[in-house]
């Protein structure tokens, strides 16, 4: 109250004088904001609009063997080296909506918003950041879904459990599909395991969106100008996508590199304990990351730093991560 | 039109129906949104809590001898390598805003809300980023000034020329104030040089403002959690400042790299044409720079792309610039 009345008089009577010649308060005028900005971040691919929305981060204490071939010195001094807490794994997810001109498409769609409280506010963002982006979810014609991880199906419904994009088109990989589907499979998995709690969040999800959703190949135009791509591995089907406009080519590589994915970008023959193929998902990754550097092509990566956007350079049998600069035009 | 008739339908009659086996109309439901976000980045340094706001970048061709003792060949490899554009410059700018507890500090201000206009939005950006990130220019009680180049001082005054920060104490690095205030100076520099364009700038804002200004030294706490530090070459007094809060250090470079300042961190024994005595700036850069790489202490880098924070590494004789991990929460 000292400082507003404070305030108005120097407005209103004394401007021309100078402020350090009074008496400051103890306080600062302007409280602590104490809050992010919402993470947006919009960039163009020829014709193409795209919007990467973060979802916020998952932090917690290093997992007993992250790594199935590294141990925990080795990965701390990794983490050390890339300037990340040791002892501590942060893994971002970053979603992305594409305007192609013709659609409004999402490609993956975060934990979902009743992870929002449980991790206050942590992680969950996704719906809210798309609506601070100016995007209506009821416009979404199509979502992609990369593979069936509950980091990327979860937002597939709203916290209500009602389906978060209700207009839209639910695209999902046969191989994922075929493999999430399989009674089978879940009775081979571990009772409390990563894969079991995925494959019950699959029926969970998919049962509350109440349609059929489609499956698509690796290998085809989903649409103008997205293209799924093989790159098994961390799931049976695990897809990547490129973004395609003119001259313009992005990959969009879902969980090429999984989790804290700058980890294993610059450690590529590092298999994270929840790939379910190590050696595949290496062999996919190294395929496809070596593609980009010849081609210096911009990737998109889901669980890279927001906005998650650069280059892969390879440097030796190993890569590095250069983000592209925010441009503060499109 | 014909699509919201279609959308109303959807969701108001068959809403169980799959919409993809609807027709899907020749453009999107939602036009593209043309325009990026604002450039605001918010973190904590112990008890403070600091905002980094945009100010946009200059984007420019290459200038002729742009780096005194580097060739085009030379500096289009390095641009190469980082990702960027040949044959172009990119300078990006981001100032800061520090809430001390205290105090509501700004260090530099952008080129200028003038040059929005002119630049057609690209820079110039920083008091309309200031307003979205939710802080009003009254409402600042310090302004820091780096060094007198126009894109440090050109926010001082605001589209009508009237002090920008009309309650702030101004405070100026005192050999800056000598320098840009000797008349001799002028005199000694040629006709239309960047010297000469920001003496009379300097004349300019200067003489708006319709105040003192504080001339302050380097190596002094200015106020309690800011400290100035000595880095002269770029201009006679160039100062740095670091911000302390508990055991939390962060150095705010302003342009101990200069302009596109990615460039001069791989390249450090470059000297950019603009850096008044190149070899004492070199000498200052590599002191500073070896201090924050040995202490691992965060970098605030005015001319680094935005939110311009991250990690200086020592790898020979060059730098790398690691940018700290967006951080979706406070």
């Amino acid at each position: 109250m000292i400082e507003i009345s404070r305030r108005n008089l120097i407005t209103g009577a004394v401007c021309a004088t100078s402020v350090s010649a009074l008496p400051r308060p103890l306080s600062a005028f302007a409280p602590a904001i104490g809050r992010q900005v919402p993470g947006i971040y919009r960039y163009t691919v020829g014709d193409m609009e795209v919007t990467a929305i973060a979802d916020g981060a998952i932090k917690q204490p290093l997992p007993e063997a992250y790594v199935k071939n590294a141990g925990t010195p080795e990965i701390n001094a990794a983490l050390a080296r890339l300037h990340m807490e040791q002892s501590k794994i942060t893994a971002p997810l970053t979603a992305i909506v594409i305007n192609t001109g013709t659609k409004l498409v999402v490609i993956d769609t975060g934990l979902g918003p009743d992870m929002f409280q449980q991790s206050k506010g942590a992680v969950g963002q996704f719906h809210a950041n798309l609506a601070a982006a100016g995007i209506t979810r009821e416009a979404v014609d199509i979502v992609i879904i990369s593979h069936m991880h509950r980091d990327h199906v979860g937002g597939l419904l709203a916290s209500d459990n009602s389906p978060a994009f209700p207009n839209a088109e639910i695209m999902v990989p046969e191989a994922e599909w075929a493999f999430w589907s399989d009674d089978g499979n879940l009775s081979r998995m571990a009772t409390g395991s990563i894969p079991e709690i995925n494959f019950k969040n699959n029926r969970r999800v998919f049962a509350a969106l109440k349609k059929n959703v489609t499956r698509y190949a690796a290998g085809r135009e989903l649409l103008p100008g997205i293209t799924s791509l093989a790159a098994p591995g961390h799931t049976p089907g695990h897809t990547a996508h490129i973004l395609s406009s003119g001259q313009k080519r992005v990959l969009v590589q879902a969980d090429l590199t999984a989790y804290s994915a700058l980890l294993f970008v610059h450690n590529p023959a590092w298999h994270v304990f929840f790939d379910m193929d190590g050696g595949i998902a290496e062999s996919s990754r190294r395929r496809i990351y070596d593609m980009v550097a010849v081609e210096e092509m911009l990737v998109q990566g889901y669980h890279l730093p927001f906005p998650a956007l650069g280059h892969i350079d390879k440097t030796g049998a190993s890569y590095s991560f250069s983000p592209a600069a925010w441009n503060s035009t499109l």
